[in-house]
């Protein structure tokens, strides 16, 4: 542990850049003063199993087990199973390795047996040695559709067409123009009793967003019924991280959607994209110059090294986010 | 293909010694005129996956990717699920294979769709290009029930308790001592059509049983309402192999079982456990001295090299009783 606070801090990650920052995190203050909360609208049934990528994500990022080369599932993994699936004509879009297997497998039968995606994910956390409380956005089924641009290849008539998340992101590999986003099954769907606890906890001192995907890792957190008004209702102060650095996003289709969505890709349109959400804001270094502009908004905004490539650099960003949510605070 | 003969075959298998013999049958004739019934009572599902054994072992030996050395399984397996599972604390007493998951799932994918087991284990066939009809006794469930005597250990009083097949076989090793068995939901399943329509075949020229256990691999499809007076009707005659040998099991709990059940453990235990329900049988010739004990049973029986270590044994022991059958025709 680097530096420890007192205060709690709640996390709201994707998967790669928000597992990043979340591991920084954890190594500034007691495993138990750190929620982090995953989007689950990435969250779907492959050959069975039920799939929680944000989810183990961060698990296995947090438990050291992630493969920092691919920056999902789990290092030293082999593809056995996948293979023989191939070799007998299986669908082998959605990449499972050996290993990750049994973290599907599991959690699979524990929902089966009525165990909810919350308690799933701490005996996931135990059995991997993860003492941060990590937890899914909710319990309830929320997926994340994709709207893209479809061209018929005859008519050239086009029209849009929902895809669901992993289709467009794994299948697709995100080469459909988006048009929007909807979360099927959000309006019903309650926060997890963690989230809303961590929300509601008197030792909360920050909420942050991490560097994830504003428009498929965050928003279906924010979206959630009731977040964003206990987000106001605590003393907390909402700072999130950009995705975006330079105009490019580190990892992911952040970038190619916002182009797409006919916003240009910077961290002033993401700064935008968040106005009325968030007390704070931090940029990279490379994007400096549109400080003024961004506080222009009304928005508090610090520059920072942002671009997470060691273990260091995690925690030194983990540090600059906390201290920033205490300059906002007092 | 060693010979080839005009007429279909049947052979019910169980698992091991029935495959072996299978594989033989398939070298003797066109795919086409095997029909391969394995036993579905030891199916079980297990981590959420529907596992065939028997099924799995005579399509992996028929597909040449049986593991020769475990006698189950693929050859060249890896185990990285299942370690990580251990990891995780999961349920590890039955080992599942990376690549032999990918058949679990396939099938589990496949009955889940509504498909039944006879489709199911048509498409892994056809998969795994294996033309023999290898299909299961029933597409409907029935799970083999050991009783097994069972001591407090503090009253020592002794009482009977039914276990799972697998829960007997593979998590307990065979260790508790049987005092029978029974076969959950056979009264009301219906063998396959596949099994009925190779028994109805005009062109039906042998039905052998296999070198399998006589009380788990062979009775719950004999068993099954209708079989035996199929059978009866069929003017192929029924031959069994017998799987002990020299007092002994070559496989499997069979001998332990016998001795448990206050019978000697020998080939002519075994046949007259089969008496009125077979019409020839065949011995090893380590047993030759009770050819003629057997017959003295109205069982014609010959004595030939039954253990099969090469796959020229496997072929060998095919032909003779082939050959058998066609005697005992004309």
């Amino acid at each position: 542990m680097v530096s420890s606070t007192t205060k709690n801090c709640l996390a709201i990650s994707g998967g790669v850049g928000g597992a990043k920052l979340a591991l920084g995190l954890s190594h500034c203050m007691p495993a138990e003063s750190l929620c982090v909360v995953a989007n689950t609208g990435d969250d779907f049934t492959h050959l069975g199993f039920k799939i929680c990528p944000d989810l183990d994500t961060v698990l296995y990022t947090l438990a050291d087990l992630n493969n920092k080369e691919l920056g999902w599932g789990q290092h030293g993994e082999s593809w056995n199973f996948l293979n023989a699936l191939e070799s007998m004509g299986g669908e082998t879009w959605f990449q499972l390795g050996d290993r990750d297997l049994a973290t599907h497998c599991i959690r699979t039968q524990m929902l089966g047996s009525g165990a909810s995606l919350t308690e799933t994910t701490r005996h996931l956390c135990q059995a991997l040695g993860v003492s941060v409380n990590l937890c899914p956005m909710t319990d309830d089924r929320v997926a994340t559709i994709v709207h893209c641009e479809n061209e018929d290849p005859v008519s050239k008539n086009k029209s849009i067409e929902p895809m669901a998340f992993q289709h467009y992101f794994v299948r697709d590999r995100c080469q459909p123009a988006v048009t929007g986003f909807s979360f099927e099954g959000i309006e019903s769907a309650e926060p997890s009793g963690e989230f809303l606890a961590a929300l509601a906890s008197n030792k909360l001192g920050s909420i942050l967003i991490c560097p994830s995907n504003p428009f498929v890792s965050v928003d279906p957190v924010l979206k959630l019924p009731g977040v964003l008004d206990a987000m106001k209702a605590s003393p907390a102060p909402v700072i999130a991280v950009s995705p975006i650095v330079g105009g490019q996003a580190i990892k992911g289709p952040a970038a190619k959607m916002m182009a797409e969505l006919g916003m240009p890709a910077s961290a002033l349109a993401v700064a935008k994209h968040y106005r009325g959400r968030i007390d704070g804001f931090v940029i990279d270094e490379a994007d400096a110059l549109l400080k003024e502009e961004i506080e222009g908004l009304g928005i508090p905004t610090i520059v920072t090294k942002s671009v997470m490539v060691t273990l260091e650099d995690r925690i030194a960003l983990a540090k600059v986010v906390l201290d920033f949510a205490d300059q906002l605070t007092s």
